[in-house]
């Protein structure tokens, strides 16, 4: 067996969550733009907390309790809603490595459901989608991603996004400019 | 030492969450109300997950991750939002067991402030507070606690709930019928 330089052995109990960190990159960039449109009063837009199953919870002392068994959840509607000038919106962000398409399979059927439905109620519904390898944002809208979904298309040629979507503008402050874009698409 | 009466002690791991089940009679109301205004094709509202912040993850097979150490986090929005007819909505649900007042202390600051955020942006911002006494739910403008919580007071007087608000109308289907009261408040 070969040992790793620093003579440890490889657990499989993580300070972080690895897992979880695949794909931080676009949400830390995506955290950061809504601290920035809130922090400027430019929209209300969060973040949903990763929805978790508690099993079991320890109080090490009276006033905190400590969760010890817990288990991640699929998420029933996308990470991000909130509001913008009145109105109510909402979308779900998704990265991949791949350099030729974007799997379709990233998505869930309950989030595709759920755009669905919060297009019916007249709320603006869209995905962010980022290629690592082209470090290139795309903005998209539901209603496109719900067709080819529905259509049981696998995946989405790269080529697709840039023919058709707006690649979002490269800044520092936001990180992720997308509510420029939104602009575009959504009239009030 | 007294014993349970089946001879157990008291363990402090318990299979569920009891400070948190603390008050999820309303909690539990208000999902099947929001999933009869999901069937009903009246709005799309949802809980948000609770924060909780992942320490440990051990996987006991490849395939699955089981959080081993977590803490809860204090929320930085209200719990519940969505659209209906096309407009942000926003609100909290807080319960108490008091017969005379509702404490602000249930309230958190950040709670207050992203209220405060929600009325800027023109969505709508309201709490529902039940007195589980009375059993009796509120339907309370986010604008009135907001200007309470800013003049440093303690808690509300049951008898300006009385006085102030609307009490939600009893159904089974769905049991909290928020919206109907909503729609009051909140013209189009």
């Amino acid at each position: 067996m070969v040992n790793y330089p620093n003579g440890k052995k490889k657990t499989t109990t993580l300070k972080q969550n690895n897992s979880i960190n695949r794909g931080m990159k676009l949400e830390d960039d995506l955290n950061r733009t809504n601290e920035y449109y809130l922090n400027h009063n430019i929209a209300i837009i969060h973040k949903k907390p990763t929805p978790i199953q508690v099993v079991e919870v320890n109080y090490p002392k009276r006033s905190y309790a400590m969760i010890t068994k817990a288990f991640y959840r699929t998420p029933s509607t996308t990470d991000y809603n909130g509001v913008y000038k009145g109105k109510y919106l909402d979308f779900e962000a998704k990265e991949t490595n791949s350099k030729t398409s974007f799997p379709l399979s990233n998505i869930h059927q309950h989030q595709i459901i759920h755009l669905e439905n919060v297009i019916e109620h007249h709320g603006s519904a869209f995905l962010i989608i980022r290629f690592n390898y082209y470090n290139e944002t795309y903005f998209v809208l539901a209603y496109d991603i719900i067709a080819m979904y529905k259509s049981n298309q696998k995946s989405i040629p790269y080529r697709w996004f840039q023919e058709n979507c707006d690649k979002m503008p490269f800044s520092l402050t936001p990180p992720v400019d997308y509510l420029k874009v939104f602009d575009k698409y959504f009239k009030e």
